[in-house]
């Protein structure tokens, strides 16, 4: 994406904290892996057991922890790899300048508050009463229902639907396609159809919350559905009304939350986990991928599978699964060896037949 | 959303046809759940299992059954709550008004018929032929393709996308970004690649069916897809080429369903059910979440797991698997201590070794 | 959709290099299953199974293989009658006439190349720099952002959106809904929030691949996320950032990729797989439906459940976890034979308890 001409070693190690050995003055152009990065780029060295690589690493330079050694360029030593890494990309790959203002072709309703630092794309739609505060950017083809507030430093990326009643805090990031505010499921029987109940409520979004393409957050029936702040959703993952998902949670990609469940703080959802409604899931509670959890769980476990169990009893079963066509054997086999001693059929009540 | 003022308890038992216990005068502005309802508020009993919290409730009033008693508030009683408060909400909550006309910004074919009396949003696009009957509402955003038929009353959500080819019924709802009428998943394969077989049949979708945001029902090869009345999918479920779904039926969140298959009426499949392609489930058939359907399914039954198996069946072996590890110990002591008795191994072609 | 109006035998047979068996004048004007087929459409008989209904279909003309005897009308024989149905279809139902050109409506960067021959559709916007080669469809409402490149006889459905950093080969088809290029799923923890890890890679989408409706493809972290040549995926399906995806391979609805893992050619994933991240995955590999796969496989094998399995041996488990309930009751009474026989309890470590 957009990136940087490039940068002395000296102004990296100056803007990473990080400790210098070699040239200050070489210069640096971009950020690679350890396997393709040139001399014109700096790499990174985020955990030992890619030493080998970063010793073959044709790299201009290092990013790398004070444990580190032999590595073939100048190295920046930092106390945290990983952090600095990030710290060192938003170097190279500052967010695009935003250019504030409303494109000629938006559609935006008189009555909406777009901040003067605000910018809103090609083709978005923004409806009565929506507030987009301070350097706000609202993409192409974005629809923005009536009534919407936006905090400060979101971007809504294209075509993602904010529908009347969702509220964003500060620095959310919509990514495209994503659907918040639509009509939770809910209906009623009649003993002839099912009739819809309105869904009344709205979503609220905290600060920090990055939220996947594609993925749909339901609104509540009533009061609001919520995604706490600092929590991450990849794509493609469903979250139902009424549901409450605590600070700096992870739901990885095709996840799906059933109406009125409670995640907790700091809990990880893999990859198509399926959360039942009405659950309960405690703080830093993970569940492994394509864990299925029917009732509540605890804070703190790992668990998998489905139903999920705590993840070593788990494991253990996934084990003695695969051990179930012998041990049939063995039991007919320890079955006809009883019988030969007593020279009589066991009791009949229990026995199988193969 | 939209709501309206408020209203006496007078007026409100008249609606719902309720018997009022209490003022005839009093207002309420709103409707909320028990926990968190106001004086000004109605809220509702639904099942006793709430009654607790129905009499700690602050509520201005409650729509209740026959059997509710002590209630700190006039009662409205009536004979079915969930019903009535599906009414009650419909009170409180009306659809948006529908202010026909075409959006001076949306993209209309000249041939599209569109009746007097419906909507189309800003920046939509209406290819030819495509005929909206009265009092459709068609989003902001929305793409209707060629030809596309959309019956009375129906409310096409911003960015869904219904393709040349879909027909839809009366009253149907469609939430936004779902798709319409996309290819089938179809190839055969020549040896070297696969080849796209034309997917040349479109969908149909009957009256009063609502489908959840970012769902994509595919077009048939040859013929329809075809969704009967009354069915309610929910968001970003999958439905494949040719495949017909009865009446009256529930799909829950994340669902798929490939192609050719045929769901009954009244079928339920809850969250991130899968399907096999070529399957006929039963009518009133109800699959448990993230069960996986590889063969047919007869009517009436419960089903669980992957594969799908009878619910209680099911529910037994999950209890047993728990065991699985333990039962393992168990058999490998049972051939020790017949080891021990008899002085001779087990016959060798069924044993195990831990 | 699209349909010519008719074909008389005589150049269908010459279109398909088949050999007629009947009136050569004779005319069809559509093609249709045989159940469905009337005596103006040409039907198809892909496999022997068919025979029956083939012999009782009111088709006015037959595609069929060598072996097919005994049919009611006109024979085109051929020696693969599935590969001649496709070009059937593609006679019947040719690709929409391109209407080169921008819409007036669209808004198009000064500096996009679109190729004369390309077409943009209605309110689609192309950012600067975008490049759409000759006979591109880029239909409506659709976003192509910054430096996209899209080779030629690419087709992009309404509303998909293809992110900086994203670049089609030829003849790719991208279904509605689509996004490609949204950042991967990538955060660094710092003990007291995710910071977000900028993604600064692109997507490269080979030749003759095919994108199913609302699929999300991520951007890498560096790098590029890779679909080679002749892939087919399916809708709802998530491939996560750095993933590359060997040729000619099927990824069924909502498979989810998790980040860096690497398919061979020609790999089958059925519909709901999961796979976790940094797993490989052999050339020719298929996993069933809803399988999980926790780690590497072998080519060539065929997989199923979770954790996946060789197929025999997970559909052994499978049809053994059916008796799992019986089996703890066999145990069960084995304990309590073998303790009568002896006289005194079995070894109290592996005892369970019913």
């Amino acid at each position: 994406m957009t990136s940087r001409a490039g940068f002395t070693l000296d102004e990296l190690a100056k803007a990473l904290g990080a400790t210098l050995e070699g040239d200050p003055r070489r210069v640096v152009t971009g950020v690679a892996p350890l396997h393709s990065a040139g001399p014109d780029q700096v790499s990174f060295l985020t955990h030992a057991r890619y030493t080998d690589a970063a010793k073959a690493s044709r790299a201009g330079a290092f990013v790398a922890g004070a444990q580190a050694a032999g590595l073939p360029a100048p190295v920046l030593r930092v106390r945290e790899p990983q952090q600095a890494l990030v710290d060192l990309l938003n170097l190279f790959h500052p967010p695009p300048t935003l250019v504030p203002g409303v494109h000629r072709t938006a559609v935006v309703a008189a009555d909406a508050q777009v901040d003067a630092t605000a910018s809103v794309g090609a083709l978005a739609v923004v409806e009565a009463g929506a507030s987009l505060a301070a350097r706000v950017r609202v993409g192409p083809l974005v629809y923005i229902g009536a009534g919407v507030v936006i905090g400060e430093d979101c971007v809504v990326g294209a075509h993602a639907a904010l529908l009347a009643g969702v509220r964003l805090g500060r620095r959310v990031l919509v990514h495209p396609g994503a659907v918040l505010g639509a009509d939770g499921f809910g209906f009623a029987f009649d003993g002839a159809q099912h009739r819809k109940i309105p869904q009344t409520g709205g979503v609220i979004i905290e600060d920090d919350v990055e939220i996947g393409a594609n993925t749909t957050i339901d609104r509540a029936t009533f009061g609001d559905t919520i995604v706490r702040r600092g929590t991450k959703i990849d794509n493609l993952v469903q979250i139902g009304h009424n549901v409450e998902i605590g600070e700096h949670s992870i739901l990885v990609s095709q996840v799906g939350v059933s109406g009125s469940s409670r995640l907790g703080r700091g809990v990880v959802l893999a990859g198509q986990v399926g959360v039942a409604d009405h659950v309960t899931i405690g703080d830093g509670a993970l569940v492994g991928a394509q864990g299925g959890v029917p009732s509540d769980l605890p804070a703190g476990g790992k668990f998998l599978g489905t139903p999920a169990r705590p993840m070593l009893e788990a494991k253990r079963i996934m084990a003695a699964e695969t051990r179930l066509p012998e041990l049939l054997r063995r039991v007919r086999a320890l079955e006809r060896a009883l019988e030969a001693l007593t020279g009589r059929p066991l009791e009949g009540e229990a026995r199988g037949d193969e």
